[in-house]
C-alpha cells in the first residue's frame, strides 16, 4: 500500500540512495505488448545527473536488470521485476549529517516517524527513487503508444515561458539542457541558474505537461477523477509544491462566461480552460497541467539548523548539489503521466462496452 | 474502488442529484469514539444552498438517517451506513437538457463513457454528492478532535485576501456569508459576486485551508505523501482546478536560501514554506494549502453549444444558479481535510511504536 | 477495506440485526446492463426465514430500496445504493444475553475486539447481513447471465447426497425445503433435522456448488487464483468451516496417475478432479466446490458458559432457532459465487486481448 | 493487485522458474524490528528440493539478496526488496513441452489467458515462486515472535496421522524427512511415497497447521474474517485443493450440542471445534487448520494428452519429479500463516484501543 502506485497497473518500488540497489515490480500489465528496452534506457538517461554543468557531477550508471514478465521482447501478463544497482555511492560523504536535521529535507520527519533513518544520500527520500518511476512509467507508456506526452520546463525562478498550443514546438524540448522548447527562454533560464549557482544558491521553477491525442472517457467520476489521479501522482515528486490543470489558479479570477469551453463538435471545444477533463473524465481535448517545484533544499551556503539534541548548529554547504532539479524532473513527469493514463486506460476497459 | 475514498478509513458513496436519496458507508472507523450528530448537521447545513441571495434559492432538507456502527452515541467499530433523501427535486426542470452537452459540464464525458446519463441536476456529477463527503468527513473529524482545521475563502475573482499566520482571525470565518475572515474583504468579494450575478455571470476564487495542532509523522513517504493524499482528495471537488501547499506556485520563483525553513527546534521552523510537510510527512508546523476553483459553469446567459447530434444549438440561461460556489465549498474542504488526516492517523498507528 | 468484498466489483455493506436497516453499495458495475429487480427479490426470498417448520419462525419483510446506479431498468455505471429495513426486531428478547458469552458465538470475540457490542440478535455478526450479500450477488449475476450457478444441500448430519455430473438433476434443487435435488435424500435430511429439533439440538451439513458454462481464463495466477477468491468469499459465510474444490480432501489420498485430468480437447478433460481450475485459472470445465457448515450454535438445550465477569452461568435454550441453516445458505452460496465470478470476469477484461 | 498478498503488510512478487531471478518487495513492515536473516535462510532451505531421495534431485542455490528496508539488522519501515537468482535452470529440458498441454498443469489455462507462456519449468506457475513467499512470510514471522506456528504432514495417500493437542509433539516435526511429528507414521508415509515412486507415480496428502499463543482479537468480522484470509492465502499454494478449520468437514456431521465450545474462562474453551476463531476473530484458543494437497501432476508414466493443435499426443514421463510435495509445502504453510497473522496484527492495531 505504502510503496505502490496505481489502481490496476501497480508499480511497487524499493530501495535507498546508498543501499546496494533500487528496483520494483510492475504488475497488472497486459500480455502481448512489445516492450522496447531502449526507450526505457533513453528516459532513464534523460533523468540522469551529469548532463551539464547545471546539474550535479555525480555519474550514475543505470544498468537496468529485467527479471520477469517479458519474453522475447513481449510482455507475458506477469509482474515485471527490475533492479538498478547503486554503483557510485560514497557513504563517507554523509558522516557529518548523522545527527543533523537539514532545513527543508526529510531528515527530521523520517527520524520522528521511524526512529531510524539512513542519512546517506537521503535514504528512501532520495530522488534516486525516481529512477524506478521512470522505468515503470516508460514501460506503461508502451501500452498507450498513440498518446503523446510532452513535458517541459515552463519557468525557472523569474523566467517564464508561456505554453501556446499553436506556437509551442514540443519537438524542441530536448534541444537544450534546460528542456524548454524555446531556445531564447532556455538561455535566460540557464543564466538564472548559473547566477544562483555562483553564490551557492538554488532555484525553483515550473514544468508544464501537454498530453495530445487523448482518448475520450478516461477517469472515474467521483474519487478517481483523472485530474485527482494526476495531482496525487505528480505531488509525489520530491520538491513538487503545486498542481494546476487547465486554467488552474488563473481560472479562479475568471468569470464563467469567459471560462466555459464552448463545444464546437464532439470532443472539440473552442477554448480549453478545462484542461481536457470535465466531470473527472477526459473529453478528447489536450490535457494540460502545470507543476510548481520549490528550489532545491541543498545549497552551498552555510545554514543554521538543529541537531537531534535540539542544539543549534551550522550546516556547511558542501557535497553534491543540483542548483535546479527542473530539467531532470521533466522525464519523471512524462513517465508518471504515462503511468496514470495507462492505468486509467486499463480501468476504462472494464467499464465501457461491456 | 471507483466510489471509495481513503486507505484505512473508507468512505463509499452513492446517489444522484434527482434519485430518491444519496448516502454511503463509512468503514474502518475505530470503536468507542463518541459521535456527535449535531456536529454533522452543522457542517451539512454549512454547505447547504439558500443561506443568502448569493447562492441558489433551492432549499434542501438534509435529514440524515444513520443506520449502523453507532450505539448509544459511540462508534462500534462497524461500518456506518447513512442516507439523505432528496426531497426537493423538480425533474421537469431538466427536460430541455436531455440531448444537450452544456459547456464545461460533465454531460458529454458521462454520455461518452457510459452511453447513458441522468440529465436531471447533473445526476452523479451533481454537487449534491458532496453532502456525503461532508457527513463522512465530519464523522472522521471526531476521531481527531485536537487537530484544528480552518478553511476560508481567500479570493473571489480579483479580490484577494492573503492569509497571515499572525493577523488572520480564523474564528471569524463564519462571521459573513462569504466565509472570509476579513470583514472588509468579504464585502468586496460579495460586491464582486453581485456584480457578476447582475449580468447572469459567475465567478471563481480560491479557498485556503489551515491545519493547526498537527501531530508529527502523518503521511507515508513515497506514493502516499500527505500532500499527495490532500491533493488527490481536494481535486475531487467539483470545479477545483488547482492545489498548492506551503509556498506553492510562488515558491517556484524563489531561491533555496530564502525558501528553506530553518529549524528553530524540533517541530518548529522559522518560516513555513514547506506548508507543514517535509518528505511527505507532517513536521509539526501548520499545514497550509490553497485551492483554485473555476467559475460556476452554469450561467444565466445564453450560450452556443452542441447536442448529441453534433448540431449547434443555443442553450438558454435559466434554472437554479450559484454565481459563486466558494462559500459552500468551505465546509467540503474542511470535511475532506479531516477525512485525509484521520485516515493518515489510522495508518500511522500501524507503523509507529510497534 | 473491512466491510468490502471484491476487487473491481465492490460490495460494501453495513447494518446490524436490530438496527433500523441493513444495506450497502455495489460499485464497479458496468453501465448498460439490464437489472431485473424481481430476480433479486426471488433470491432474497429464498434465504428468508420461515419457509417451513425447519427454520425459525421469524418473518422478515425484506422490502429493498434501490437508490442509485439504475435508471429505467438499466445500470448507469455508478454505485448502486440499497437498503432493507429491519421491521421485526424485538430487542427485549435479548436482555438476558447482555453479559453472557454464548458458546461458539461471536459474543466474546466482538467484546474483546471492540469493547462494545450489540447483543440484540448478534448485531453485526448476525446472518441478517447475508441479505446484503444476496442482493449484491444477485445483481452481479446479471452481469454474467450465461454462467449457470447451482448450489444445493449435499449432506445434513450423516445423510449424504453425492453429486454426479450425469445423474444429478440441478433443476430439482428447489423442489423441496431442504434444497437437495434428490427427493429421497431430501426426506432423509428433513428427518435428521426433525430428530435433532425434537431434542432441542441442531445439525450441520454441506453445500455443493456447481458452475456450468464457465468461460476459460477467469482467475489470476498467483495470489488471486480463482479457487482462492472462492475460498475466501465462501469462508465469510457464518458457520462455514471448510472449503474444497474438485477432488478436495478426497484427492489427498489419490495418486497422480488417477487424479490427473486427461485432456480430450481444448477446454474438455476426461475427469474433473481439478474442479474446473488449473493454475488458478478456469479451464472451461464445470467448477465444483463443496462447503462444510457446522451445526447452528444456538440450541434449545441448557448450556453452561461464562459471563463477562468470568463467572460460570447456565444459558437457557430459548428464542428463535434454526436447527439447520443449510437450506437458507444455498442462495447465499449462489449469490457469492456469482459475485466472485462477475468480479473475475471484469478483471479478465483488463488483461486479455488488449 | 494481481501479484500482491496482504492488506497492510503487502508482499509483491515476480519471477519465473527459468528467468534470471525471482524476488519481491515486502511493504508495510514497521520500523525498528530486528530481522534475523539466518531464520529466513533456514526456512528457505526447508522448502528446498534435494533433501532426500523423496524429492527432486534438483539443487537450487538460494542465495538471497536484500536491497533495502533493513539497516544494521533492523527494519527501517521502508519496503524490503529482495532477489534470488535462478542458477540451475536447464531450459533445454523443456523443448519437448513447447506445444503440449500437460494434464492438470497450468499449460492450457495460461496459454488461453495470455496467448503467450514460458514453458520452461512452468514459468510463473512454477513452485519456484513459493520461495518468495517463504522469504516474505519468514520476515513477517519476526514481527510476531511470540506466536508459535507449527505445520506438519498429517497424511500421505492413505496414511493418516491425527493431531492430538495433548500427545502430538510439535518439536519433532523436523525429526524426519516427511515432517510428520510421529516417527512411526513418518516411516509409513515414506513407504507409501517410495511405493508410488517405484511405479513412476505421485501421491497427495494433507498438512495440518497449529498456531499456539494466539492473541485475542485478530481478524475482521465480515469479509476479512481470519479464517477467510487464511483460506484464501493457503488456497494460493500450488496443488492445494481444500481448506478446513477446527472441526471442518467432520463438523458438518455433528450436532450443535456436541460441537459447541463451552467457555471455561475468557479465552479458554473446553473443546476447540471452532479452531480458535469465532465470528471471524481469534478467541485465544489454538488455531488449527488442515489443507488438502492433490498428488503431483508430473509423473514418470506416459500419459495421453493434447497439443495446441488439439491433437492427441503421448507425453513421456521424464524430467525432474517430486513424487510428493508435502514435506516441501510445510515451510510454505508456516510462512503464509505467519504472513496472514502478522498482517492481521497490523490491522488490529488500527482498530483497538484508539
Amino acid at each position: 500500500m505504502f510503496n505502490s502506485l496505481g489502481n490496476i497497473l501497480r508499480l511497487t518500488t524499493f530501495g535507498e540512495s546508498h543501499g546496494p540497489a533500487i528496483g520494483g515490480a510492475l504488475d497488472g500489465f497486459p500480455a502481448g505488448i512489445a516492450i522496447d528496452e531502449d526507450k526505457i534506457y533513453q528516459q532513464v538517461a534523460r533523468r540522469k545527473t551529469g548532463q551539464s554543468s547545471l546539474t550535479t557531477s555525480r555519474q550514475e550508471e543505470d544498468k537496468i536488470e529485467f527479471f520477469s514478465g517479458i519474453k522475447d521482447g513481449n510482455s507475458t501478463g506477469h509482474s515485471m521485476g527490475f533492479l538498478v544497482r547503486n554503483t557510485n555511492q560514497k557513504s563517507e560523504d554523509y558522516s557529518h549529517l548523522e545527527d543533523v536535521y537539514r532545513p527543508s529535507h526529510a531528515d527530521f520527519t523520517y527520524q520522528e516517524k521511524y526512529g531510524i533513518r539512513d542519512v546517506r544520500g537521503g535514504g528512501r527520500a532520495s530522488a534516486r527513487e525516481t529512477t524506478n518511476w521512470v522505468i515503470g512509467g516508460t514501460i506503461a507508456k508502451q501500452l498507450i503508444p498513440d498518446i503523446q506526452i510532452s513535458s517541459f520546463v515552463s519557468s525557472v525562478e523569474h523566467v517564464n515561458y508561456l505554453y501556446d498550443e499553436n506556437s509551442t514546438d514540443l519537438s524542441k524540448i530536448d534541444s537544450n539542457f534546460i528542456r524548454c522548447p524555446d531556445a531564447e527562454k532556455a538561455q535566460e533560464m540557464i543564466a538564472a541558474i548559473e547566477k544562483a549557482k555562483a553564490v551557492g544558491d538554488s532555484v525553483g521553477g515550473t514544468i508544464t505537461c501537454v498530453v495530445k491525442n487523448m482518448p475520450i472517457g478516461l477517469g472515474e467520476p467521483i474519487f478517481h477523477k483523472l485530474e485527482a489521479e494526476l495531482a496525487k501522482t505528480m505531488m509525489t515528486i520530491n520538491a513538487c509544491k503545486g498542481f494546476e490543470i487547465g486554467s488552474g489558479f488563473a481560472g479562479a479570477s475568471m468569470r464563467g462566461s469567459m471560462h466555459n469551453d464552448i463545444w464546437l463538435e464532439k470532443g472539440k471545444t473552442a477554448s480549453n480552460h478545462s484542461g481536457g477533463i470535465q466531470g473527472g473524465i477526459s473529453n478528447g481535448m489536450d490535457i494540460v497541467f502545470r507543476l510548481a517545484f520549490k528550489p532545491t533544499s541543498t545549497i552551498m551556503q552555510n545554514q543554521v539548523t538543529i541537531n537531534n539534541q535540539n542544539e543549534a548548529i551550522t550546516l556547511e554547504g558542501k557535497g553534491r548539489h543540483d542548483p535546479c532539479v527542473l530539467p531532470r524532473a521533466v522525464p519523471i513527469v512524462d513517465a508518471l503521466a504515462a503511468f496514470v493514463l495507462a492505468d486509467m486506460v486499463l480501468l476504462s476497459k472494464i467499464r465501457a462496452n461491456f
